[in-house]
């Protein structure tokens, strides 16, 4: 039995599905078990498309996947606006819960999704990937050290990506039936991820959207800012955008430290990736030179992200199924934070750019 | 005539003059002729611990170098509560002004040097010396490239430093009476200046502090950020500080195109600068890494930027010299456009982190 690997069933045939699918071919505790969308013709051509195997099921609804008993785990990267329901039903049926950001429209949501995973004694994790490179515990470490990091003082975050006038006009991040976050759950999820992670998970107390967000005719943000503040005077600032060349850059200032990464969310180079730390860095005599300069770190990996986010959910569904084990709280906890946030944000921008305490 | 330098003296023996007599004596058409401080004694010790030259005229106040008939220039490195002053007194005695940064505590003080400069017939320029780095203008070509970077969309800044306990007691940059304007005038001048480098001097319409800026008991900022709004949807955002481990980073990001520095102010090495730049940026197929990644650019320079600032304000001094020219207005032009963005801050932490405009 602890060699059977979890067997996944994806609800939807959403772009960033193929990528999983590859995930949990090479994740060596996973499986993929049947793949479900709004036709079989649908599903269908996703298999061929990604050249499944003949073994994974074909199904032309959501339900036919979560009702399907030897289905453990559903991956659901659906549009924002289904996840409640369909995060809920799969839940329900007790398969395990890998969930695309943003989880949720707002947090009343999550919590309900939360609830139905811990009611019926599901794994929760959502799709955040970089969470789960090697690279990110090496950051941790930096972050965490007193003497070569100190006490956190600032972070900035920026994810930004250039959409084409194809997306701006029909995708589904920009209809707000379907994402009504906008940018700000597609890409400043993995902002304000990103901010948390280096506060240690500890959520602001207030927020201040900056004014000035670009939204589309519909009102869905294209691009939008916003500030962060803890009691103990950390801040934080981010920027998120479907207008602006791809970006992702993280900094992350201490009392005695600084954290660089140009590539936080999906690194440059599968195979490897880096990031860049300075620890009391001062000028030179006369000011005209640094000493000591930053240093480049080099974090291989075998596994890519996501194959090892997969093997991490996993290994836990595992746990449950096989010695009975509780799901792991950590990853709802991660993402109930991230929304907290976003809902602030939003209420911000919304208030026409007023402070905004983030909730609890 | 041609061949004879530009005869400096020196208004204060503060530590950054150190720098710039260096600066003086590796420019080729410049040279240090006096030093002046508040007493013989500073003056000397000036001159004996940076091995300055016997030929140095040796002055025990302010006033004696101004009234030196074989000075030419005048380079002030004073507090900036006594820059109105010893700027005007300068003008008004035909000396050419090299004046450090913030330039004034406020436009209305900036303006009344500028009138004085241009009234004189006097050169002016401000103590912005990475604007003088060969690396400068190979940034410029990348920003104005319509199609390799595109339209500005968005600029963040970070400059702090780790102040140690005697700084944060006792520097002049934190006495309300002297620089008034604390880490905002001192390291946001620099921010800001980068980030209107990047708007092409364009000035913002609007700017908003972020609220929460760490102040000492006499009200300086120790730390604070602001975000800055053009009419176009442009935006920008800014950190700087005392308080946080010395960092420098500019990221500027247009449609087409990123360019991130991480030493925008000071670079690492004196010898030669780099920056790094992508364009088009997308993901690759199953958006498992980038294609193209960033490409770091090298630009070595023979002399330093401040000998190289010395020497670009030495040749328009000696082109109204020996040639009659006016004086070059791009630089009072581009100093006064950052003071009033300093001022649009100031005004809008002091009203609470209301939305300010941007005076003309």
């Amino acid at each position: 039995m602890a060699n059977k690997p979890v067997r996944f069933g994806i609800l939807g045939a959403a772009k960033i599905a193929r990528k999983v699918c590859r995930a949990i071919a090479d994740a060596p505790n996973a499986t993929l078990s049947a793949i479900g969308s709004r036709s079989v013709e649908k599903a269908s051509k996703f298999a061929s498309d990604n050249g499944l195997s003949a073994e994974v099921k074909i199904y032309g609804s959501y339900e036919a996947v979560v009702d399907d008993p030897e289905i453990d785990a559903v991956y659901v990267p659906l549009p924002t606006s289904l996840h409640l329901r369909w995060a809920v039903v799969a839940a329900k049926k007790k398969k395990h819960l890998l969930l695309e950001k943003p989880v949720a429209l707002n947090v009343a949501e999550f919590d309900e999704i939360a609830a139905a995973c811990e009611g019926n004694g599901v794994q929760f994790m959502d799709g955040t990937m970089w969470m789960h490179h090697p690279r990110t515990p090496k950051i941790s470490q930096f972050l965490s050290d007193a003497d070569q990091f100190g006490q956190l003082k600032m972070v900035n975050s920026i994810y930004t990506y250039a959409a084409d006038s194809e997306f701006i006009a029909n995708d589904i991040r920009i209809k707000p039936d379907l994402d009504g976050l906008g940018a700000l759950g597609d890409v400043g999820w993995y902002c304000i991820r990103s901010i948390l992670f280096a506060a240690d998970f500890q959520l602001p107390t207030t927020v201040l959207a900056l004014p000035n967000p670009v939204l589309n005719e519909s009102d869905v943000i294209l691009s939008c800012g916003s500030s962060l503040f803890w009691d103990d005077g950390k801040v934080a600032t981010f920027h998120c955008s479907f207008l602006s060349n791809l970006t992702m850059d993280t900094t992350a200032i201490g009392t005695n430290g600084t954290l660089n990464l140009n590539d936080f969310v999906i690194p440059y180079d599968e195979k490897e990736a880096y990031f860049f730390t300075s620890s009391k860095s001062r000028f030179n005599e006369l000011a005209t030179g640094w000493k000591p300069v930053s240093s480049k770190h080099v974090v291989p990996t075998e596994l890519s992200q996501e194959a090892r986010m997969v093997g991490e959910f996993s290994r836990l569904v595992k746990e449950i199924k096989e010695k009975g084990s509780k799901p792991e709280k950590k990853w709802p906890s991660i993402s109930r934070k991230t929304q907290l946030v976003i809902d602030a944000v939003k209420a911000s921008l919304d208030r026409g750019s007023k402070v905004v305490e983030v909730g609890q």
